[in-house]
């Protein structure tokens, strides 16, 4: 009930704003100040089209929003197989656990009849973005029977349910799902001058110029994709914050990696690299050209290079039923097991990974700069305008960035020699680790500019393993109330905040103009944006999805008193 | 050479500065501050007894201190093999990568023919504590034909060779082993005082004593058995600092564990936990019979429940080959893999464990003080004095103190009822997740005390996994002098001391006399130790051989201007 008062409500707290301002009762300030960006947030979600014959059968606590369809499934192993072959699910269970991690991932949404907001289901899904409705307790399931029961319906495997996260409603059969009207004047195909403009989109769009008017923080985004940087453009974004470049080397281009690993000279790997920039330099080209005239910053390879790799567990057991059966192993595969082997680590996330890949295979970093010096020549050739980044990740030592600096600025200075053109290349690096933020001085020497990394820096503060714990006893922590809220949803500014303080106050005694953002996923939470605002940064960079949510809070946080 | 000269130098140190006291040229305090923790260490040492006919064959350099014997091996599969087979072996590599890990850990010495201190053999030796020597040019490794050649001499697989990985020598055969007169006397099998005893042991004597007197820090000392603790006692300690409960469950024990884990349901896992209780009560009984009058920190269990579990990875391996063989897998080897892979982490050291894990099964710490009010009881009862302290691993934020805390607190008053006696019994926690660090004030508020973990601070700060740099980057970090020192071996005064710093400030705000310590490993280095002396430290924990070096520099830091 609550919540669908709650998205009635964000609906008429933008309106009603703005007849208030429209009658001369509040100024434009105070108006952005009575809407917020999770009731943005709520109007930008697409909707089931409720006008048909809908058989509401239950109703739960709207865990993660959405709208999600698919054939209830009642075993996560079951869930995965069908969404394998092709099929939509949606998993529903009692209540979940880690070992539903991989039917939660499969599933299109996740309904369960036991736990509040902060069960493993709810904190899992909200981290993964996936529609959940939590709580639901007149359903009664049967995960035996594979069914569940509410009043006189009983649902089996594979009829088909659908579920609104946003207000815990859930419906027997497919209800159509319609795009958010706001979300199409946002992405630029209603205009909100037009008739065909509904009240809410004008005022959305009255609501969202204002803030932009008056903001300090500038929104750019995370894009990977020329597709989510054009995206991320219509949507408000002004620039590039991350480009994670190991995006790049996922799916197909993954065999490069795994060459590259099991190169077993330094020619063979100089050989692949070279292959490499080609690839390299076409995915900044198409990044640069939808940005023309906006920052991108381009991070340089962060993820331990296994990452890339098939997992040791999976490579173990096959070696060993191969072994068993007296099967021929191939030379590759047996090179392959022993590369994945002694890459692998006990800790990945504190080991082998960002600068210091950088530092031990330094051509990796150089042919991304090279790649990165060429597509911005080719991008100025065809009449845009590339404003290129440089950032290296996970710094712990001023040491560290001068001579990765060093380095990268020599081959820059290389690459565009001969070509009679220089285009400003500014280098840059990440605070993620504890130790970067408390000695933020001495890496701002060696920067142009320095971007938090957020998530990573509240897993090493907190000493907490995202992935692990979001599925272990984070949910048993917000359930005792030992965390007011999920630090990864939201800065913990009483502890990460004080990290993030300190270094923004370190960096600026060096430079007072020092340039600071944020590129973790807290730079699309509206209560950390407030905070970002009060230190002073200078953007925060979030998914193209929140853009719009950023540039409304950054206004608020403008206007506040 | 060098290092040859600089061990005479140590006991020259020693017994010139006294010379120097006994001519009236200098003062006791002078005297201390002409000799250090290092030089102590050398005279602590085992050597070789060089007085028989010896074969010196080479020099290197002395890269991790020692003296080793045993059969050379170049290869470290091999190493491995002939180690389980009862064999002592040198491992001899050109140098070594962390393909050699395995043989490292079984051998008793490492020879190498290449690289420094900082190569990838040194920084891990160190780290093993094992006797090495690098970078000896002299000697011609042959991997492939299982040799080396140094002048007319051949040293083939099998061959007893003998380092000195003080000296940087090597041997041609057994060069008998003698215990060093120094430590003789520190674990009082010699008395300074008779004539026996030799002018160095006289020296050293009179020097710690005076250390002794002046040192403002407590040295206590990291002890998990009764027989360390009794040493450590013997050797100066003032109390144990850091006692590891999850060392009393590995061996043969490690089956309570497994059965804890696979326990179907409560009852089943209470009933596990009412018979780990007399082992454990046991345990602390000894170690506080040893410390009587002394305080004994127990450290409630810290690490990730599968630690105590077979790996994943073999166990992965076994079922696949039993299950291409057609072989039946008994119900519990499946109950256990299914365990084991629930409880398998991407980044163990950032997950479930410490505190998370007393507070998903509140009933394993509550076990533990049980076990600890009973042990205390008992040691009272025999006539000695206990002074048990329990400490709370790896807290982040000070709700989590206060639940266990309130927890522990009922549980020890519940057990002391009926037995109309009580022994105050401080609880404290440990200061190891950044987050601790910047909020020691809030965390000072619930704690009778705090102890730097400075290992997993170390970790923490610089996201560094040791299991996983020391092996990989960080030799080339020493290398390129991107780190002046490994962080692990002495505290990183100027980052992960800013931390130390910033917690001892913000904790005795709260109260000017908290008690605070240090149980990294970081308490026995002397370095470090001058460090926690400036920040008012209580008192410093460290392996019972550094107890010595850390007497002696917490003296030497205590006259120093």
């Amino acid at each position: 009930m609550q919540t669908r008062v709650g998205k009635r409500t964000a609906e008429a707290a933008f309106r009603i704003a703005l007849q208030f301002v429209d009658e001369g009762t509040i100024t434009m300030d105070e108006a952005i100040g009575r809407t917020s960006g999770d009731q943005l947030a709520m109007l930008m979600f697409p909707q089931f089209d409720t006008r048909g014959n809908l058989v509401e059968i239950a109703r739960g606590i709207p865990a993660s929003p959405g709208a999600a369809v698919g054939e209830a499934v009642f075993d996560s192993k079951r869930a995965f197989d069908m969404s394998k072959a092709g099929k939509k699910v949606i998993l529903v269970r009692r209540e979940t656990s880690p070992d539903d991690l991989v039917g939660m991932v499969a599933a299109e949404g996740i309904l369960t009849s036991r736990g509040g907001k902060t069960s493993h289901a709810a904190v899992v899904a909200r981290g993964m973005g996936k529609t959940a409705i939590c709580g639901t307790d007149a359903i009664s399931v049967d995960e035996r029977a594979n069914l569940f029961t509410v009043g006189t319906h009983t649902v089996y495997e594979g009829d088909i349910i659908s579920i609104d996260g946003t207000t815990g409603i859930v419906y027997l059969g497919a209800v159509p799902v319609v795009a958010s009207s706001v979300t199409s004047y946002l992405e630029g195909r209603v205009s909100a001058e037009t008739d065909e403009a509904s009240p809410v989109v004008k005022a959305v769009h009255r609501i969202l110029t204002h803030a932009d008017s008056r903001r300090k923080l500038l929104v750019r985004t995370n894009a990977d994709t020329p597709e989510d940087a054009i995206r991320a453009r219509i949507l408000g974004a002004q620039g590039v914050g991350l480009c994670r470049t190991e995006h790049m080397f996922l799916g197909e281009r993954r065999a490069y990696v795994e060459r590259l690993v099991l190169a077993e000279n330094e020619d063979v790997q100089r050989g692949v690299i070279a292959e490499m920039e080609p690839l390299q330099r076409a995915d900044f080209v198409g990044i640069m050209m939808a940005m023309s005239g906006l920052p991108v910053t381009i991070r340089l390879l962060d993820p331990p290079l296994h990452e890339f790799l098939p997992s040791l567990v999976d490579l173990s057991s096959q070696m060993a039923r191969s072994e068993a059966l007296g099967e021929e192993i191939p030379a590759r595969d047996k090179a392959l097991f022993a590369a994945v082997r002694r890459l692998h680590e006990s800790n990945p996330m504190l080991g082998l990974r960002g600068v210091r890949l950088g530092i031990l295979i330094p051509e990796l970093y150089k042919m991304q700069v090279r790649a990165l010096v060429h597509a911005s020549l080719e991008v100025k050739k065809l009449g845009h305008d590339p404003k290129p980044e440089v950032m290296i990740p996970l710094v712990s030592t001023q040491r560290e960035l001068l001579y990765l600096r060093e380095t990268l600025e020599e081959e820059i200075a290389q690459t565009f020699k001969g070509t009679n053109q220089v285009i400003d290349m500014p280098i840059g690096t990440m605070i993620e680790t504890p130790r970067a933020a408390i000695t933020a001085d001495r890496l701002a020497v060696h920067a142009d500019f320095v971007s938090f990394g957020t998530n990573d820096l509240t897993q090493l503060t907190w000493a907490f393993s995202r992935d692990d714990v979001e599925s272990t006893f984070l949910p048993r922590y917000l359930d005792l109330e030992l965390l007011p809220f999920n630090p990864f949803e939201s800065l913990d500014q009483a502890g990460v905040g004080i990290l993030v303080r300190q270094a923004s106050e370190l960096s600026r005694k060096v430079r007072s103009d020092f340039k600071l953002g944020v590129c973790g996923e807290h730079g699309g939470d509206p209560r950390s944006i407030h905070f970002f605002h009060e230190l002073n940064l200078d953007y925060v960079s979030c998914s193209p999805f929140r853009v719009p949510i950023a540039r409304l809070e950054s206004g608020r946080a403008a206007v506040a008193k």
